[in-house]
């Protein structure tokens, strides 16, 4: 079974607001079984959603679409399915109650504007909404599913997971296995070298996908069919030959994300860890606490973001930081140990640099130096960026969990 | 004149990539008076590229292609559009010197892989790669330009200066005004219903669109010709008459972002701002230091996720904590005034809570209390999410964030 996913919304083409919702969906269709063919993006017209619709209904079974049911006027969706699937508005007096107890909940009475929110074409099956006020909208037309939901993307979340058991229920769906494989420390040209011999033998039913990332490159193997066993085996069988040509490269966690492996690493240890961070500004603590659990290893940070604090709060020596600059790898070394300490930590990481790209006394911008302190040594190594001012920050992230991981 | 943008990638329509170039390159392109008329995303196959772009050619003028230009066999963007244009890919020796000078730079050799991507169609103007390898492709086509870059975020940003104005240079294009005012504190249908008659009386040429966000509540206003300060105008008038209307939901800083509306609030005080945050891991400390220039109101932060931490680092006296638990009200006002000595700012926020929705010690999952401090005064209030961990978390901190803005 194929699907396209269809996103609605003038803010997405000019750029104003990121489609998370087709990444979201395309990953829970290809999950189960359902492959996504196109996913497309156009502007809040009739004609432009109808011409949309209509090619993807020659292509694929499943038409998702998102955005355009808001109470305001530039939202023109259900009134564009409605004339497109030549049925009628009718008010909806589940909807409507609804609404009203969602408002009333909220100490919030419903105007005009959220009333029309329960008008619905009278031939749909209404999908509730949880989480908000509009009602989505399962549509049966000649064999195939359109299915219109909210753009607000914890309400159509929501609503998919009706969706997806309902398609379960009323389609065979094909098997879809993919599998990924996690690497570290390797580009993507040297890992395509590395692994030549093995990509070229195999089975042509395999699909093979490098997806690099800011954290790690990923090789992704996929392969559909009907038995989902046979699948798995035979792809299961292909990675266990692909990972001793891996080496040192394979991720000691198979994990996409550097924290969610630290977190991993950490848990296994039984350790704890601490950061001391002055150009990521707490990114890196947020990143490692951005893991459910956290709390079993992460004791806390400190955002020593001015020289003052260092000083003060970290006990970084005025005289080190004058001789060798508050961006330098003997203070970053200084503020993991004391990090270590003040937390009594197992581990710590530290940062001090430049995130933007602009030079200062004389130290190059974008220039992040990091230290990792284990329970016994301490690490240390000097980086440029030049990238923007977030994604220097961002990188300069990664770049220390990935030196963590590399000690473990 | 009007464009489309072709995202190719599997790792896209399967949800593993976010495409986030798209919605970067629509804002390009509309700033620049081209109207963006679709995004499409589709997968690595030779079909799907060359139906996709001939229906672009069919609508628009311009059609900007990202990704699949990568050293390994998933990647064929190239050998498609050059059979499409019915060309032959030739060794080009500039391109095949920047990308040996690039790899020596870095310490590394050019294998057979990257040697590949030196191979461009013969006739294709080559777009400089100064960021990676791929080299981009420029091609003049029956009055029409087809540009295909890399997919790395970076490479193709860089790209897209040069691209942009080579557009500029050969092509007269229409002017579009688009300006967005930024609105606090106010659901969508209240905004509506507040702004009806204006929203009525709106010129018909002059387009309207509200745009919910995780901080603010835009509405958009657009309008395309030829004129461009014409335009301004026509907008400048209509946001004029508009503002009065908005009162107290009026932004009192026009930007879209919480961080950059306190930067600048503070930056106008020239007033420090420090944290101490437990649930909510340093993100809020990430989001003020997110902003270029955040070292001149932005002291520190206390990221305190163990109770040992709050009570050791923080001051918090453990029959405080003991008393009223660890997530209240009273907990957090004292980590606030305790986050405003030590850093010694003018301002503090603090948070405590339960990050993740499973309930713990009778808190109810994604409960977070949080507290601002001002110079003479500490607030505090209790919010309840109930979406994911990490987007409970980016809920609270902006709340902390827009109730600091409300204090102002």
């Amino acid at each position: 079974m194929k699907a396209d996913i269809i996103t609605i919304g003038d803010e997405i083409l000019i750029g104003q607001t990121l489609d998370t919702n087709s990444a979201w969906i395309g990953n829970e269709l290809e999950s189960n079984g359902i492959h996504v063919n196109q996913i497309t993006s156009i502007s809040d017209s009739s004609d432009h959603i109808i011409s949309c619709l209509s090619n993807s209904l020659e292509n694929v079974d499943f038409v998702f679409i998102t955005g355009g049911l808001g109470p305001t006027k530039d939202d023109i969706t259900k009134k564009t399915l409605c004339d497109f699937f030549e049925d009628e508005l009718v008010l909806n007096q589940e909807v409507l109650a609804k609404i009203t107890h969602y408002f009333a909940e909220r100490g919030r009475t419903v105007n005009d504007y959220t009333k029309l929110q329960a008008l619905v074409p009278s031939r749909c099956q209404v999908i509730t909404n949880h989480k908000g006020t509009a009602p989505g909208m399962w549509f049966d037309y000649n064999g195939k599913v359109i299915v219109s939901m909210p753009g607000v993307p914890h309400e159509m979340k929501n609503m998919m997971l009706f969706v997806i058991n309902e398609l379960k229920r009323k389609y065979n769906l094909l098997e879809i296995v993919h599998k990924t494989v996690y690497t570290r420390g390797v580009i993507e040209s040297v890992l395509a070298e590395t692994i030549a011999e093995w990509e070229e033998a195999l089975p042509k039913e395999i699909k093979l996908a490098y997806l690099p990332s800011i954290s790690c490159l990923m090789l992704r193997l996929s392969v559909r069919g009907t038995d989902k066993l046979f699948l798995e085996n035979l792809i299961d069988k292909n990675i266990q030959s692909l990972k001793p040509l891996l080496g040192k490269y394979y991720s000691p966690v198979q994990k996409r994300l550097s924290e969610e492996v630290v977190a991993e690493l950490l848990f296994q240890k039984k350790a704890t860890i601490s950061t001391a961070e002055s150009c990521t500004g707490g990114n890196i603590a947020k990143m490692l606490t951005s893991i459910s659990g956290s709390s079993s290893y992460f004791l806390g940070s400190l955002v020593a973001y001015s020289t003052q604090v260092k000083e003060e709060m970290l006990n970084i020596s005025p005289e080190l930081i004058s001789t060798f600059g508050v961006v330098s790898e003997e203070v970053v070394c200084e503020m993991a140990l004391s990090s270590k300490k003040i937390f009594n930590s197992d581990y710590a990481v530290a940062t001090s640099g430049l995130a933007s790209n602009e030079d200062l006394d004389g130290v190059k911008g974008g220039t992040i130096c990091f230290a990792v302190a284990t329970p016994n040594e301490v690490f240390s190594q000097t980086v440029v960026f030049n990238t923007s001012r977030q994604e220097n920050i961002q990188r300069a992230s990664n770049k220390v969990l990935n030196y963590l991981i590399s000690l473990f």
